[in-house]
This record gives structure tokens, C-alpha cells and sequence, in this order.
């Protein structure tokens, strides 16, 4: 296909053979020809860092070795692949590569969302390349359009669907109507949701990446500390079913946007919750374990971003593009691009944050009931735009869904209803989003 | 917001002062201290060539010229961006320009599609960049994926629907029943065609982003001339009415697809026609001026990219993309991606494309028909999928849906049907896109 570049080999180690590892191997090893051509000089694995050898691991055994801390600083390895996990262990290991010269490729949400200051600015010391586009939403291309495509655009907002366990559970709470225990066990049995599932449904993988987007799209420095989060473990197949009559669905979305502070001054929000979204949204047909994320740009418009979010090709398709670019820059000169925090904007807390809520609460079915619950959302400035009542009696419900207004306001709001005498309970509330009303 | 950089200025070039030039002007003096930060240097527009000089253009009267020739080799620029339109014009500047040792953005896909070769060895001989993004889908990043994100993966087909005008026409014929002469009409009295509709309605538009994508996806030379070319001017509201009869709608869709040649070698197809596309496929719900890509790579498994696909600020976004990128380069070295075309694939001929096909005849209404009709798709070794039958009498209509046949197979057979005596006349053959069966 054809001719040998001629140029010297790029030394490749890979931490880590999961999912993700073995694939990245794989591709190595099969489409060595192909990659060579690519680059423009063979792309040879020098070693595979491993926690235990034991067992065929379908690799030559003697590229395997337990001392990850040798291999990243071995003479032969120009490029580090990450694809641990975990922060501590990966985080030495790629300090210690990019310390020694070495462009490191990794996939760790976590450990970025966290410490890419630091990382970044080793790898700005010895000019090589930090590439993580497998961080956020697996094999799609999300940071490499936001830092090089958008470039010379301004990004207004992103908001994204990009943790896939979270997707996949309440996808089936909406298909079935099952409640999220149910479904969350489901999910277990059939391998999209860990053993503990803490880290996708209580929002925290949803939150790295929204750091990690919030980042680059804003040319700020935003760590998973910055990001408001909620996870979906308090969702109820009854919000699941008022959503659906108000012609909506559930997502656990990730939103970075542009907002204006109480001051005048520009600020930025990083945010993680579930909400509800209308039907026609883009996002709303994005089912099961997908991934979409929505950019909205000054010049560019609206664009949206589909695919595979995880597992062990997509994310590697995505490890093995930046592990191309890594080694073309090796081979000619140049590098990708760095960290760019100038901007420097600070983050909007919560309570500024103005959006659409639902309330979904519990009355007592009487006279003047729904005059002195929109008279409380009037006392707060919170003003309505649709309010449902069902049922009769003592279990009769009201669901309230209003205009844009602040977290802060709402959630005075929220506190006076309870106090109310006829309010049997606030059973919830949830944040309505890509709705402009 | 930020300190000035202290780097030498980059100087920038634009050639064109229409709806994507007047933006692009915009951006880079509106957001120059953004630019500066992201940049690393000034990026200060040097001069914009228009073709006569008269009236305001809303510009400092001293940025313009109409003496191209010298603005693309003035000393002091560094950066050429070429939003013209047209082919031997831009071709001779863009190759000055280069020459000269400029880098170039260019949005020009007609250009691309039939002198990428050469415009790249001009780039390659001055170790300069050559930028494209803007050519293909507007503000979409689909370049930048297929030559970068997915560098390491393998692309098996990229399937787009990439004008926006054809498709603004079958959105409305879809919505409205409107027949395809009145929806013309209509879309040029809105701004969404232009007087002379040709090179959007027949497919060369389509036929040059297929092009494009067709080389940066399979790393081969492809050229307009290769792409198989069908447009959209013979598409009836009775296709429409039947497409949705068949749970589908029509899109005039640009395939890119690696096929197994009739030898068994590994060749590529790149193609422009209207087809049907099933209801529930991403393409089918992307409606008016929009434009959408989906990837199909080893790895990534199937992407989708959505955004508006035309339009002087998204096709500015893309532009403004390469402009900061080719700048970076020129102030922190290195090079952006070259062409890649060392895998060197034959193209395949239409005739040994396979795909399935709907076949609209009117025929007699005659016992024994069915069954004539079906023995000459058997003849032809073409298998049938479904048979609807409609209306009585002489203008009986008989809608067939193959499962996968070659092109060639399929032609030979729609040749025979015309000869038999109770078939009145074949009124339509569409291809049927994005189904499996």
C-alpha cells in the first residue's frame, strides 16, 4: 500500500489493558502499515504497563511489565498512552512522562477534571503534546472541534448528554415506566452500570467532563470543585411520567454557558443535573448509551456532535486520533494546542443561574387552593407558565412549570409552598431546559 | 482580559467581500484582543481585494484593493483567506499565495474538488498550510475529524446530506405535497436558491464536498469527475407520496463508501443521488437548510454531525477555525495536517455499487402481472423485498422495494420491465439508503 517512511520509529507505551487498552493495542499491532503511512514513520509499542501478568492476554508477553514507572521514561518511548483510571497512580505516571520529555495521550476524566493546570503546564515546559479527547464522550470528536474548529468563534453554550450509564437508565425508565431502583438493577445485570454506580448516578463523571469542556470552551481554568451537580438517584417514574404530558423527557445533562453575573460582569456556569427536555430538542431522542453534545456559537449556530460514548473501540478510536496527531507532531515538527485559560472568568454560583423549573407537588384538593400557590410563586418573582392539576382529594396533584427564573428564587419558592397548610408535599422539582420561553 | 502577546503580528489577506468575507472582516476586527489571546500574536487584517470599489462596504476604505495579485504576495501578509467562489481565479491567487510561502483558508469546494493535488504540492514545496474546513458542511467540523480525530481509526463510509438547498426543496415537497417546480420557485423567492439553481439541483455542489470527503476519508485522489452524480430536478410528489407510503422520506444524500471491487480488491465509491431514507435513519429528520455527516469508522462506530451547513457566519466559524489555527502554526511552528493520499484506492464503478431500490411503475390491471413483473426481477438475479399494488385499471401503480442489488443488475432489469407488454411505464427508480435488509 506503501512505501517504509524511512523515518525513525515513535516509541508508543500503553498504561492499561481493559476495554480501552486492548483495543488501542489491537489497532496498533493490526494497522501498523496504515499507520506508518499516517504519520510518516513506523509506530511501534515499546511496552504495556499492567498491574498483574498472569494468564494470556492475547499480547506478546515481553511487551508486558508491572513497572509502568520505568516503562514512561524508557529512552525508546516518545508517547505515553493513559488508560488506568483512577488519579493518584496515573497522575505520577504521566507527570513523570511528560517530565521526561514524552507527549502523553490519556482518556482520564477524573484526573484532568482536577489537575490539567498542572499537567498542562509540564507539558508547556518541555513542548510536547497533552491530547484527552477520549475524556469527553468517547470516540465523539468534542474537544478537538471546540479548541480547533471553533477556534476563531465564540462559544456560547454547551450542554451535553455524556455519561452513558445515567443515559441508558433513564432512556428505560422511559420506555418501561419502571421505577430507577428497578431499572438501575437492570442496568447492573446488564453490564452498563458498575457494581458501584455512585460516580455515574450521582453526577460525578457527568461533572469532570463538564469541567473539562467548560474549560476549554470558555479558556478558563474549571475543576469538578466549580460544578454545581445533581444526580438522577431521586428520579421517579412519576417525573418521568409528568414529563411525558408536558412533552417532555428526563436527561442527566452537562451544561457549561456563558451568563452574566449579578455585577454586569461576564461569568460562566458549569452545571450537572437531570431536567426535563422537550421532545423536539435534539437531545431528547438521544437514547440508551449515547453520547450527543450541543455547541452553540456565536457564528457557527447550533451544531451537535452524535455518537458512542463509551466502551473499549469508541473510546479508543478516539485515544488512537490524538495518538496519531501526537506522533505526526514528533515526526514534523509542530505541536497540538495547549492549554489556553486567558480569559480567566469566573463561575456564576447556582443560586444566579436562571432557568425553567417543574414542581410537582401534593395538595389538598379545596377551594382557593391553586390562587394561593400561584400567589407564593407571585411573592417570589417566580412566574408561571403552565399549571396541571390531577387527581381529587387529599392525593391531588398540582404541577406548576414557569418561566426562566433564578436557582435562588425557586428555591425560596420551593421552601414557602411547604409551609403551606394545603401542601401535602413538594414530591419534586426539576429544571426544564433547551425550552426559550 | 489579556496581556498582549509580544509576538510579530500575523497579516492577514481576505480575497472576497460577500456574505462570508463581510463576516469573517467582522470577527477579526470585532474580537482581535480574543484572537490575539488564542493566536499568541496581533492578527491584524492586512487588506481585503474586491472586485470594484464603490459605495461603503461598511470597511475602513483603506483595507480595500483590486489588485488581488499583489495583496496575496505582500510581504507583510502571512495569511491568505480566499472566499471568492469561482475556479481559475481563486486557483491562480491561491497558488501565488502559496508560492510566496503564504498559508491559505479557502471555503471553495469546486475548486478543491478538482485541484486539491495541486494546491497541496504548492503547500507541501513551501511548508505552508493549506485549510479547507468551510468547504464541506459550512460550520459542521467535518474535516477536522476525518483528518484528525479519526487519523487513528478506519473509515468505513461517511454518508451526508451537505446542500443546503436541495434540501430545503425536499423538506418543503415533503411537508407540503408541492410538486418540485413550484418548490423551486418558492425557495428562490426566500434566498434559499439562486437564479441558477444547476450546480445545487443537479448535484455538483453535492458532487465536489463528495469529492472532498471521498480523498481525506480513504487517503486517494478524488476528483468531481469521479463522483457518480444524480440530482434532485426529476424527484415527482409521487416519489415523496410513495417514500412516505414506504415509512421514508427523500434526501439528496453524498456517499463515500470502501467496497470489495469485482476482483476482490479494495476500492471506494463516491456517489450523489436522491434517495429514500428510512424514518427512523439520523438523516431522515435533518430538514430544511441544514446539513448533517455521519461517520461510519472501524472503531467509533457510527458519528453524526449536525449543524447549518451554509450561510455567511457559520461558513465564517469554519474559516475563522483555520485562520487561528494557521496562525498558531506560524507563530509556535509546526503544520497542520498535509494530504494524505497513499493508499491510492481505484474507484468502483456505479454498475457494482449495491444497494436497494424502489421501482415506481404504472402497469395494466391484469391477472398475471405480479407475477410477470416478479420473474423479471428473478431474471435479473435482483431479489424483491416488497409489492405494494395501487389504484385500478390502466393506471394501476406497483411499487417495488428490492433487497441489495448492483446497480448494473438493477438497470438491466428496469430496461426489460420497460419492453414488457403490460408495463405502461417505469416512473421512477430511487435508491433506498440507510436500511440494512
Amino acid at each position: 500500500m506503501t512505501e517504509p517512511s524511512g523515518n525513525a520509529a515513535i516509541g508508543v507505551a500503553v498504561l492499561g489493558l481493559g476495554n480501552v487498552g486492548s483495543e488501542v493495542v489491537r489497532i496498533l499491532r493490526e494497522h501498523a502499515r496504515e499507520l506508518e503511512a499516517r504519520v510518516g514513520a513506523p509506530v511501534v509499542l515499546r511496552g504495556i504497563a499492567v498491574r498483574r501478568i498472569e494468564g494470556d492476554r492475547g499480547v506478546p508477553a515481553e511487551l508486558l511489565t508491572t513497572d509502568a514507572d520505568s516503562l514512561v521514561t524508557r529512552a525508546d518511548v516518545d508517547i505515553v498512552v493513559e488508560v488506568i483510571g483512577g488519579i493518584e497512580v496515573p497522575r505520577k505516571l504521566i507527570l513523570a512522562a511528560l517530565n521526561s520529555g514524552k507527549s502523553v495521550v490519556t482518556a482520564n476524566k477524573a484526573l484532568l477534571a482536577d489537575y490539567t493546570g498542572e499537567l498542562a503546564e509540564a507539558a508547556e515546559n518541555k513542548r510536547v503534546d497533552l491530547y484527552f479527547e477520549a475524556a469527553v464522550a468517547g470516540a465523539i470528536p468534542v474537544i478537538r472541534p471546540l479548541t480547533q474548529s471553533l477556534a476563531g468563534d465564540r462559544v456560547n453554550k454547551v450542554a451535553g448528554i455524556v455519561n452513558g450509564t445515567t443515559n441508558f437508565i433513564l432512556s428505560a425508565m422511559d420506555e418501561t415506566g419502571a421505577d430507577y431502583a428497578d431499572t438501575l438493577a437492570e442496568a447492573g445485570r446488564l453490564g452498563y452500570a458498575e457494581a458501584d454506580p455512585t460516580a455515574d448516578v450521582e453526577g460525578y463523571d457527568a461533572a469532570a467532563k463538564a469541567a473539562i469542556l467548560a474549560s476549554i470552551a470558555f479558556h478558563t481554568r474549571v475543576t469538578a470543585a466549580d460544578v454545581y451537580r445533581e444526580g438522577i438517584s431521586k428520579i421517579t417514574s412519576a417525573d418521568l411520567e409528568a414529563a411525558k404530558s408536558l412533552n417532555c423527557t428526563v436527561k442527566l445533562l452537562s451544561i457549561c454557558e456563558r451568563v452574566n453575573g449579578t455585577d454586569g460582569s461576564e461569568r460562566i456556569s458549569a452545571r450537572v443535573y437531570p431536567a426535563l427536555v422537550p421532545l423536539d430538542h435534539p437531545l431528547a431522542s438521544v437514547n440508551g448509551a449515547f453520547n450527543a453534545v450541543v455547541v452553540e456559537a456565536e457564528a457557527a449556530g447550533r451544531l451537535m456532535f452524535y455518537g458512542q460514548g463509551a466502551g473499549g473501540s469508541p473510546t479508543a478510536s478516539a485515544v488512537m486520533g490524538d495518538l496519531v496527531m501526537a506522533a505526526r507532531n514528533r515526526v514534523h515538527g509542530g505541536r497540538g494546542p495547549r492549554e489556553s485559560k486567558y480569559a480567566d472568568l469566573k463561575i456564576a454560583p447556582i443560586g444566579e443561574i436562571p432557568t425553567r423549573y417543574y414542581v410537582n407537588m401534593q395538595v389538598a384538593d379545596r377551594a382557593g387552593v391553586l390562587s394561593a400557590v400561584a400567589a407564593e410563586f407571585a411573592k417570589h418573582d417566580v412566574s408561571i407558565s403552565t399549571v396541571r392539576q390531577e387527581g381529587i382529594g387529599n392525593g391531588a396533584g398540582l404541577i406548576v412549570v414557569t418561566h426562566r427564573a433564578t436557582d435562588a428564587a425557586l428555591s425560596e419558592t420551593v421552601a414557602a409552598l411547604g409551609k403551606l397548610e394545603f401542601v401535602t408535599a413538594v414530591t419534586s422539582v426539576l429544571r426544564l431546559e433547551g425550552s426559550s420561553e
